[in-house]
């Protein structure tokens, strides 16, 4: 009696490894910066708690299958004012973006069939591809470009028949990379001409600074039918518990497919649901202050990035997170150590070792990713401890 | 472009696939009587809102992958309850009791590897099949036998080298069977004797008739490591909805596993665990009351199937649904019928072909699942409705 073969190759969280070496330094009295997750400090905006507690129905019964009415009415009203096009029928509402992404894999590929990622990705798409027997074939890009789009011919050359789709996060997570105007144009060029799905994991939007503008692929109009959009409240309203996700596509065989595999597991959770759906009218003022604040956490830990020695740091344009380049080797080695050898007057930094980002075998072992999920302060106190870290590390090892 | 084809195959939910007619049959007027449903109609009970109504973080944030604290507890509280030794650590929240099979048949098979699971069975088990790549290799039950298990010659004939798992509701949907000692012995020795898992889907344990008793296969020492129980709130509780599940089992391989499979897709959602937490301290006399009125919709029901001329119907012991054979060949056109040609004073039935519950082609073509989700009273009424019907049908059919 053993476990199958796909359930033991797959990675424990690289997140999440470091968690007990955490408890630890906090149960030795230490205070640890949180830099490490992408849990939203920011209150749920209270339209969700006043929809709940409004919910009148005695009992908690099935939803459907597509989605709660309320909730797909919602997300037709938000993509509105995004000027994104999707009706009714062209939306599936999902147990987070983690199921929205599971059944994009699931209904483009076949067990075996590939999928082009721009590498460092966010680590779960690992765990969606062992899901769905998918293969993640990486699309490098480096740290010294901002982690922007090779030229073409370094993408096309990974397509093969085996080749399904294109997956990117727009703006990045792990990388906090916003795609210009021409790599939106030169992957929508590649899907079209070979016939490729896009997956498009678009949570971020919102989240676009200095000027940037986001580009949803759903606004190209001969990707039209290859596009699926995958979607959450979870970061935006920063209700990330709530697990309520979406799939949008215009291509109805998309649909149907994502419905079968709704259907089998009935629906999403009813009551998150109703909270979720109101979320969309949300206060312009809550919006904008969220926004600020996490620009100002950013431009806090940039300013504090760039001076560091040997740190290569392009400016991030979007989402809430940064891949840095460090001048050591073993980045998981100092991010363990930073828990359980340092501190700087009782105080230290929890970030997550880059490598588990990468799908490339050896990428990304000197670099970390860097969430700004807690106050601009705690940021910029994290931001010297960090660099008071590194300086004695660098003299250690 | 196109969907791959694992999604193209899999079968839409033969439950829902009447529902257009249902919804043309009302719109001219019909009334029609659910029987082909399994959402229970009993209200959720108060401790669920309350515990929803006190949660006073003003973050919805991620809960942990292996589930909300007060939710492990209470699964813990409630084995405790039912004899059934699970600790905080053999137990992982899932997003229902679908997520805990789909979790489930994951970690035991590899693509291609087989469970075995007595037909008729819930039907959604092929959509899990489908999604994890896992075969079912049904064994055959009937409906003149009360819908028990053959002989251990006939199942253990099934077993091959791939062969991973036996799969198992009890008490059972479809059937409503409940495995007396002997069956739960008996599957006992298979899965020991062959090294086989035992999933066993046990959420309906409350509701066994009769003085028949439900014996769960956690109890049985010598595959203590075999068992994995899938769980839910959903039935006992009326709690459809919230999508609160759980997997259970002293098998730490399988825990790890599964908690790989359960940290990929993040938390299941905080607020309806929060909620279904408290459901562990339903007052007994809502349990009672719940269970009499179950009982007293299969009694009506069954008193009046067992009276109908050439209907083979043994009395179902467990759960809210029966199997019911019936004396025509095509059991699926006979309810497409009774929704837009039949009424009695402008009333009709609705329920499921059981065709779609058997892997076996062929079989279960002359069969119909009803479940008792409505009021006592209007199972009475649709049970003559019916006869009616069926008379009527036999008539020009």
């Amino acid at each position: 009696m053993k476990i199958s073969k796909r359930t033991e190759a797959m990675q424990a969280s690289p997140i999440r490894k470091l968690v007990p070496y955490a408890d630890k330094a906090k149960k030795a009295g230490k205070k640890v910066y949180h830099l490490n997750i992408g849990q939203p400090d920011i209150k749920t905006p209270e339209v969700f708690f006043d929809a709940i507690a409004k919910f009148d129905n005695p009992v908690i019964a099935y939803s459907n299958s597509q989605g709660e009415k309320v909730m797909i009415e919602s997300m037709v009203k938000y993509y509105k004012k995004h000027n994104m096009n999707f009706d009714y029928e062209d939306i599936i509402i999902t147990q987070g973006g983690s199921e929205a992404l599971i059944f994009a894999m699931f209904a483009v590929c076949d067990p075996g069939d590939e999928i082009l990622v721009p590498e460092p990705f966010y680590t779960n798409y690992n765990g969606f591809a062992s899901i769905t027997g998918a293969k993640i074939v990486p699309i490098t890009t480096k740290a010294e470009d901002g982690f922007h789009l090779p030229a073409k011919g370094e993408i096309t050359k990974l397509i093969n028949k085996k080749t399904k789709a294109i997956l990117l996060a727009n703006p990045g997570n792990p990388t906090g990379t916003v795609y210009n105007e021409a790599e939106i144009n030169m992957i929508a060029d590649i899907a079209h001409e070979n016939n490729l799905f896009i997956i498009a994991d678009e949570v971020y939007k919102e989240y676009v600074y200095d000027g940037e503008k986001f580009i949803s692929f759903s606004s190209i109009e001969k990707v039209k039918y290859n596009v699926i959009i995958t979607d959450s409240v979870s970061k935006r309203y920063s209700a990330c518990g709530a697990r309520v996700g979406s799939i949008a596509s215009k291509n109805k065989e998309i649909i149907a497919g994502v419905m079968k595999l709704a259907q089998s597991r009935l629906c999403v959770a009813t009551l998150e649901q109703v909270g979720a759906a109101a979320l969309v009218d949300t206060p312009d003022e809550y919006m904008k202050d969220s926004y600020n604040e996490y620009k100002a956490r950013r431009d806090v830990a940039y300013e504090a990035l760039s001076k560091m020695e040997g740190v290569i740091c392009k400016k991030p344009l979007g989402a809430f997170y940064v891949i840095v380049k460090l001048p050591i080797e073993n980045a998981e080695d100092f991010a363990l150590w930073m828990l359980t050898d340092f501190d700087l007057n009782n105080e230290t930094v929890m970030f997550a070792p880059a490598e588990g980002f990468y799908a490339t075998p050896g990428l990304g072992k000197d670099e970390v990713r860097l969430s700004f999920c807690i106050a601009v302060d705690d940021v910029k106190r994290a931001m010297e401890i960090f660099e008071a870290g590194l300086k004695e590390y660098k003299k250690t090892h």
